[in-house]
């Protein structure tokens, strides 16, 4: 391709709502242009950056038996109702209503339409198990898009779904999953890409992991031990403590007037935050009534494990009535009114005297001991993990919190959707079951983007050779020269020939601004054709990594570039 | 891929809804599945021909310097706005509201997106012309969806668009991509295919092509000439006619109490139909007032031809009120109330003598001769053409009407969208202007069931075996004999790996339904292993066109059923 020929525009400067790096080289660098607020139009090079990304999915999921399908984008609301996310689903969920007056929503994910396909079909034991992929737009009205490609509404996103007889089945086929994606993000160039444990959200199910890309821009917040190799997002890590115990104490009520926070308290009473048991109020998102969690005092509340132990959605406490009995600032547990539940985290366990509320203005309680003054409770765990807490899984107190981008997902739903939706399949012996899923997720615009944050220096992105939009750049400096237009268009002509792709830039412009376009390009290996070059008969050579820099004789450069494009895509071969 | 291993079963019966033939065969053999009106899942066999036809259509895109970009399937209504579309579009468009409260729609076409991608970025003459094309899905909320993928709301389309400076440039491509659509037909295994001239309907513009899969069940009219090639949709088609001028005869009134229609005219008179001024009543659809049309009693008004005449919509008169003036049944060109426009459609030029009615309950006249008792009119075309019209070409009584499904269309679009939407660049001269533009697109579903039912017998597809969803079939007849299990899993090996595309039947079933699933799959290369041809040391090949029947040895089958692929496909390249 032909840069004289190439729609789009490279910039020197990129807009100001862009603020993360891969945002701005990819706007700067004339990838994409944004048509409504997470709504974006792709120019040829992401697109055939896409392209590649999505051939590597499909030579990865062919390889592991998954069958290429198609689902529509626009399904009948009636089939998520049968499901039940036609209304667990908020407002992500774009709907609308037909000619005819049927209710229609576009695909955000599509668990119901998987089984849709697969039942009535799927009849018999023999058929299992198998697993079905698509690589389709999906569009969920998402209210904080940002980032560019990293978080957007509408998008393209390859998701599988396998379907099985049993729980181990699953789990060897999840396995399968897990060890293709981990060669995707290989062949894709992602370089620090990690499985966490995660929270199956909206999807259902229990069993889930997250590929994250590790950055400091990414979204989620992830807890690591570098020691053993343990890592869950934030939202679901364990929070383990090893406690010092303390003295035992006797029960003492003291005044404490006006100070209601625990940095009021440590300041007041020279107590370290470790021995307070603070309280945090929450309300149930269904009738507002009220739940009193208590954890250490420099720790804070996980909410996501808090739903999980309730099972019911919660949200911080807006207000806390006067009717309700509970004395803010001074809540502690003994004495709360009746009725209210509580929730002691496990941070507090093993503790021999604490500090706490007296559930009465103006009053604490100082040498708190759960188990002799409030009784045997049961301690979960809700608070949230944080640097230097223990690791569950190899007990060193070595936690450490990064941050990073979810570039793939992967879950065990169990029978949520097969039950629900009825699908059945007739066993072994003669009995009627509903099949095990699992569901796997990458997005493609995502993974581009978060390549692109990787593996970029200021001067543009440096695109990993397996999934840059070109494999060679040629730059001629002087297009008005004959003799070195021949140079370049030669060496052109005959590496397309032998199957490169390679982008010409035959434009009559300054090096400077060639090679800062070159740059934004990204583009693995760059040939410059130049006057003085073509003097001495040879072509400069060199890798936009910086790894290679080096000239070629013009009679052997096409064999030697085809051999240094050999070499380099190599590297991403498994 | 195994059978045992594929998703989708295949059926004897076709369910009563399937009205055409390659419906019934696409849902008979697990190619798709129904989720709502015109939204249809699609299975492995289906999503790779579909691959298939879209990487023929990359290739040929790719061979006229079209760039493949990405649109969004999802846009603000605001850009539609800017065209005028989006009040000018019913409610074929599917529109919907977001959590914001912003408007937006879903997209049938995209025009409107290619205009926001590249608009400020070809700001100068010198980047020009380009073209630019996808491959994404669309939805279009079609009243009538039928046929299988026919006629679908959801679909897969490859549109593009092309951009210039001048009138000349854009026909130079106009051609390109037509033949381009001539190449991507063939190549596909579209035998009958056809560009005839067609209305522009919604897109605007002016010159258009349709290109016509020639087919009884096509939902198109088409006029064709055998003699000279001319071909155009009936929507447009000229209707032209050399009239037999007939005697000069005075102009007489005559009784024809209760005779309100042509048939009874020529049964009261004894006068053939081509001699009656026949009289028809639109109403606009912007306020329902009259118009009235003329044309030979023995032919029909064609609506799209008197709308672009008009530059008006209009609808077939529903009521005629008495104050109007008009008297239905006893219309005619003389004594007509004031204010009503009159068309006369040129079918009535150089005929001598007319019958018409007398604008008077039970009367006509006769010995109508227009020039002398109406004076100077204007005659335009709007009739319907027939079988045996003037071919406009050749001018010989040759045109003959066939049915077509649309597999492509190709649009000069002038500078409709370029100028609502205000795109322009500085010309050579110094001067801004908008870009003249193309736009051109083939569905890839509609495709595929054209072929489908162009190409198949009673028992299934005939895949051509450029879009075929394998290459090969190898029928296993006895699957639980180990030997000849050996034979056929190692062709089936051997195959594979010189990257040949093979569908393995490795169940455990009679001959008769295995080849019932064949017929079904329309794969076009089939090798049977059988317990008696193993023992003869043979394969059995046949193609599932009936064109070649014979037997291999198990020791070159590999090779020779290699040779046999090649040599297929090779009938389709170019």
């Amino acid at each position: 391709m032909k840069v004289t020929a190439l729609l789009g525009e490279r910039f020197k400067d990129a807009p100001s709502d862009c603020t993360i790096e891969s945002h701005k080289l990819m706007v700067r660098g004339g990838y994409m242009k944004n048509m409504a607020s997470g709504i974006y139009s792709l120019f040829t090079p992401a697109k055939r950056i896409s392209k590649k990304i999505e051939n590597i999915i499909r030579e990865e999921m062919d390889r592991i038996d998954a069958q290429e399908v198609m689902f529509p984008v626009v399904m009948p609301a009636s089939l998520w109702e049968e499901s039940g996310r036609y209304t667990s689903i908020g407002s992500e969920m774009a709907r609308f209503t037909d000619r005819g007056g049927n209710r229609l929503v576009l695909g955000m994910t599509h668990e119901e339409a998987a089984v849709h396909l697969a039942r009535n079909t799927a009849s018999s034991y023999t058929q299992y198990p198998f697993s079905i992929y698509q690589i389709q737009t999906k569009f969920r009205d998402e209210p904080r898009a940002r980032g560019g490609l990293i978080r957007v509404r509408e998008f393209t996103m390859k998701d599988a779904y396998s379907f099985h007889t049993s729980q181990e089945d699953l789990e060897k086929t999840y396995q399968r999953f897990y060890d293709a994606y981990v060669r995707i993000y290989k062949r894709c160039g992602a370089k620090n890409v990690i499985a966490v444990k995660s929270d199956s959200g909206m999807m259902g199910g229990s069993v889930s992991h997250e590929f994250m890309l590790l950055t400091d821009i990414g979204e989620d917040t992830l807890a690591i031990c570098p020691e053993c190799g343990y890592s869950a997002n934030m939202e679901v890590a364990s929070c383990d403590i090893v406690n010092e115990p303390g003295e035992i104490e006797p029960l003492e009520k003291i005044s404490t007037p006006n100070v209601k926070t625990i940095e009021g308290l440590r300041h007041t009473l020279g107590v370290d935050a470790k021995r307070f048991a603070k309280a945090v109020v929450y309300q149930k998102n269904s009738d507002d009534s009220y739940i009193i969690v208590f954890v250490r005092g420099d720790l804070e509340v996980n909410e996501t494990k808090l739903r999980n132990h309730l099972g019911a959605e919660v949200h911080p406490a807006a207000v806390i009535t006067e009717d309700s009995g509970i004395v803010a600032g001074y809540i502690g547990p003994i004495g709360l009114p009746e009725g209210i539940p509580v929730v002691f985290d496990r941070s507090l366990c093993g503790i021999e005297s604490l500090v706490c509320g007296a559930n009465e203005e103006n009053f604490h309680l100082k040498g708190l001991n759960i188990a002799r003054d409030v009784g045997e409770v049961e301690y979960v765990d809700v608070a949230k993990v944080f640097e230097g807490a223990v690791c569950p899984v190899c007990e060193k107190r070595s936690i450490t919190i990064k941050r990073g981008i979810e570039v793939g997902n992967i879950f065990q739903l169990g029978t949520k959707y097969t039950k629900s939706m009825n699908m059945t399949y007739l066993d072994r012996d003669g009995e009627a079951k509903n099949p095990i899923m699992g569901c796997y997720g990458i997005g493609i615009g995502r993974l581009m983007a978060s390549v692109c944050e990787e593996s970029c220096d200021k001067f543009g992105p440096v695109w990993p050779i397996s999934i840059a939009p070109w494999q060679v750049e040629i730059c001629n400096l002087r297009s008005t020269d004959e003799g070195v237009t021949k140079v370049a268009e030669d060496l052109y002509d005959e590496l397309t020939r032998r199957g490169v792709e390679v982008l010409y830039d035959d434009r009559d412009i300054r090096p400077g601004s060639m090679f800062a376009d070159a740059d934004l390009f990204g583009v693995p290996v760059r040939v410059v054709v130049s006057p003085k070059n073509c003097d001495a008969g040879v072509v400069e050579v060199s890798t936009r990594d910086k790894t290679v820099k080096t000239e070629y004789s013009i009679g052997s450069a096409a064999d030697d570039v085809s051999a240094l494009v050999k070499e380099l895509l190599s590297k991403y071969e498994i």
